[in-house]
């Protein structure tokens, strides 16, 4: 335990409350969280055993009413994120959300004023950002290492479909998943984008076509500042998680690839084969999601900007309106008629 | 020099019609070129005298006036194909011809109908579809070895932009560069495109720009069978001729890499490195040139269908056509809008 | 803090010694460090003060006279390793000793009698058979996965030469760096060796030479199994450190490669290249150095065998002075010959 | 047809034998094989006929007879290479020579004693270092792109082993195979071998020890210059032909890899795999063959040295008994005394 620590509460345990929770109990020694809400008191009572955080409640409002608690970390529902935004802001608490703030820009721009009004910090939680292969593209764009970037692929692709129930309450492809893709476009960059175009099919599971959401999609992107990109998504590459980049500058190239559990290749009398990917992001991001804990912790301890603002929270959501009304209209739409 | 060989006029004596010299004359056994027709005299001598061809001439006619030719390897202007192809076709020359027919479909047409009325045989110079690595793409796709197809990606970099004179003259870059992408695109997935949206931009080099092109760009391709399709172009790698393909399919994925000198992988204090890729189309794609020219052939000699059509030839225009179309509408363009 | 939880010592703050304190107090929840030893007082507690360790003491008979302390991690010099054991055998603790035990069989056998008398378990820091790579390897040996092996060779070259200083005591190159390999081909193998042939020069720095120690060399390796292995060394490989494995057998082959920091592959007109491996063993075996302990720890408290024990500690120093005595005579000599 | 062309003669129309003749009748332009003789006359009249070679005979003495032929290439078998290496050179021809030149030192240096009375070319068919992969190898060294060079690992395994009777008048692994690598060794870093450490077994099919051969070895060669190498054989690698280097040297390392039909990297539910390396040398080396027949024919017309001299012939043969040697006897032998 460190002379300065941060005193932490945890808002919903499901799976990647419970990530987080690892991290901040185990890997990040200034944390100390000291309460864990689920509204499954089984599912908080379960995290708050397995990690020792000394008190668990079903009402994540008892963790915004300890007045020793400094920041919440909100896991809960994608639903429930601005409302507790809002109310965390009001407690005067620093706030780490993870993506997407909300579905709609409404709820959104009210949760960022709160935030604004109480002057408190506040992170989302696009993590990949943290990790070190695209921190090594990013690095090369900002230092000109491959001159001024021309055209940008970003292939991201999930090894499996979520159940149906998630993708229902999802939001869609564009807001669930595309959204990860739409910032590492702007955070790789380093520039806004001016207007999108989309195309989507139902091409993994008729079912997620029933559920009135696309399985596989590509988006292209028209940045300010001249640059072309482009995101391509699945809901399924069945050799697991896909999640590269590729950036031709006007000086070179730059590509990343996927994670592997090991460096071997093995040759029999058939092929020269390795093991798959890292199987999905639990395994890929293991790292950035930790680092991003750490850079959240850091950023109050030391009293310094979030490396991941409310604005870049919001941004993508916009990006993902305008891919949807572009995949009903088949023309580009411009960010500025969304918002 | 087998018992059966087939007599050959070569039309256009420049790089590619050299580069087909060498292996007409060298390297297909079956093939005995007899004349070359270049505008240039001095063009026409010197590669009769490099690749023993017995005559030249400046009069691509005398070439079809000749009796004992049976067929004819265009490598002419884009400008004077269709001419030539017609021409070809009512003296009863089979032929063989490079991409593209040319600029508009109505001469296209013109052509493509005195070849069906003269019965010979005409061959479009994609020789790509003969190239090792796309032809194991194709293979994958047409053996079910990735399931059904999802999502294609063609990457296509020049290594340099060509002279702005040629670029005046070209047809502008979705005619004269994308035009193999879009024939490959066919190919690989082995079915139609409905419907093309692009976008381009001048980055390479403005005096482009001025010349009423486009450098850079990126066509996103709608097939009948739903496959989403994209291609990334651009003038200029400084790194060397970038031509790989990414196939994402049902039960797996496909992806091509750039052929390379040698492969040696150096290590420094500095990094680990290879040299740079081959450096453009005469280089990467030797072999493929090769294998375009015995099959057309071996076409002749065996009486079998040609392996890429004049169908073949007209269709990338088509789509290119539409891809314009789309750069300036900023929507989704149907072919059908085209022709 | 888990309700079960072993309590530990730790003699020696250098290097090593604070990266397993690291490992020990912050990633491996089931252990307590509570007291640190150094010769050296200020080491001793500048590591308490970093990992919170509540006590630290020059002499490290305090740690094995404190009856809480359940198990000593042994990390000092290693002239000094043999003696620590015995007393610590004698003290009742369970212990882990950094590689290698001793640099003479006698000061070996008399350690491990004394463990074996006491009853205590031992595990040797070998921790390259903890890290992902050379699992997967021993994994396709032991599966059948290339069927049986022939030919194994073990690549291992460190980054930079250390201190002249350090190499005066280190035993030299064998005993020092080329153990580590002699303990892998046997955890690979699965089997013992029967006899070794050496080659080894003064090709990195002429000071290593007049230190008399080698830098460069080349061991075979004949396997009472029948296989073949080499393994080479080298004390500077200026891209850092290289440590691979190749093994070829009945059904195929596998290989290793380097770990890197990243993935990123950047192409300008020069080369394609990619950022240097990591750089030493602290980078590289991080997540090995952590398992080794865990799985040390595990082994206590669960009272399970140690993953390396005693007599794997003691081969590799009969392999060491095999190759010793080979490199002189200039023939092939027998383990037997040895001991 | 050249002004200026070879006139050569083929004796020995095996598969080897049949490869040159393809290359020297359709690729090497200025070459004109006019006669092919073989002790199966049917083999001899094959080959005149698949490559159009005007006449054929089973003596390769009438070859020798011809006066216009100023050249003879020799694929008969090993045991009559010396003999006719001789004929030829008292006959003023020209003389390539497959490798081995004979399986003795006497009858070698007989062989080139009437080689340089004759004062004709002799050239030895070491044609790995005309591989464009071992040639940039050669040039890092040279250009000392990696420093000097320190530790040298030669792989060399066959897709799978020659029939029985090919063994039983092979020579032996050493003298048959090993043979390609030892030249390889100097070749690559253009110095002398002093000394040869051996030890082999009978690892891949237990019918070679039968015929007193082993099947698997690994042989560390000691240079002059101080550079230590390493050679590892296998009759057997069942992904295919596995040639690749690794040279480590004092500014950095080099290291080549197989060649593949294509760059396909194909992921599944299983693995990410590719298809297995070219099969064997004649697919390997088709370049390489061809490189060294022109470099051959090239060196008669312009009158300038062969790239690999009867010297260069004879010290693998050399190396190769004193391997044998040191097989059997355990020790380190030096080249010195063999010969």
């Amino acid at each position: 335990m460190l002379a300065q620590s941060l005193k932490l509460g945890l808002i919903g345990a499901g799976r990647i409350g419970n990530l987080h929770a690892g991290h901040l109990t185990v890997r990040v020694p200034s944390a100390d969280v000291i309460m864990v809400a689920d509204v499954y008191e089984d599912a908080a009572s379960k995290c708050a055993e397995r990690y020792a955080i000394p008190s668990f409640t079903r009402d994540y409002r008892e963790v915004l009413a300890q007045t020793d608690i400094q920041a919440v970390v909100i896991c809960s529902s994608t639903a429930s994120h601005a409302r507790i935004i809002e109310e965390a802001a009001q407690a005067g608490k620093h706030i780490f959300c993870e993506k997407p703030i909300a579905l709609d820009l409404a709820s959104i721009d009210r949760a960022l004023a709160a935030v604004e009004r109480a002057g408190v910090k506040l992170q989302i939680g696009f993590n990949r950002r943290f990790d070190a292969n695209y921190r090594r593209v990013r690095q090369a764009v900002a230092e000109g290492e491959i001159g001024r970037p021309h055209l940008l692929h970003i292939i991201s692709y999930d090894p499996a479909p979520p159940p149906l129930e998630y993708i229902r309450v999802s939001g869609g492809l564009f807001l669930d998943m595309t959204i990860h893709d739409f910032d590492m476009a702007r955070f790789l960059i380093g520039g806004e984008v001016d207007g999108v175009f989309a195309m989507a099919g139902v091409m993994v599971d008729p079912a997620i076509g029933t559920a009135d959401d696309v399985d596989t999609a590509q988006v292209m992107l028209q940045f300010s500042n001249g640059v072309l990109g482009m995101i391509s998504n699945s809901r399924q590459a069945v050799y697991g998680y896909d999640q590269r980049v590729e950036l031709l500058g006007s000086a070179g190239a730059i590509s990343i690839g996927n994670a592997y559990p090991n460096t071997a290749i093995i040759s029999d009398s058939h092929s020269t084969r390795r093991d798959l990917p890292l199987h999905f992001f639990i395994e890929r991001y293991t790292e950035s999601f930790l680092s991003e804990m750490t850079a959240f912790v850091d950023a109050i301890l030391c009293n310094v900007p979030v490396p991941v603002t409310g604005h870049d929270g919001r941004i993508p959501v916009v990006m993902a309106l305008a891919a949807e009304k572009s995949l009903v209209e088949r023309r580009l739409v411009r960010l500025s008629e969304i918002a």
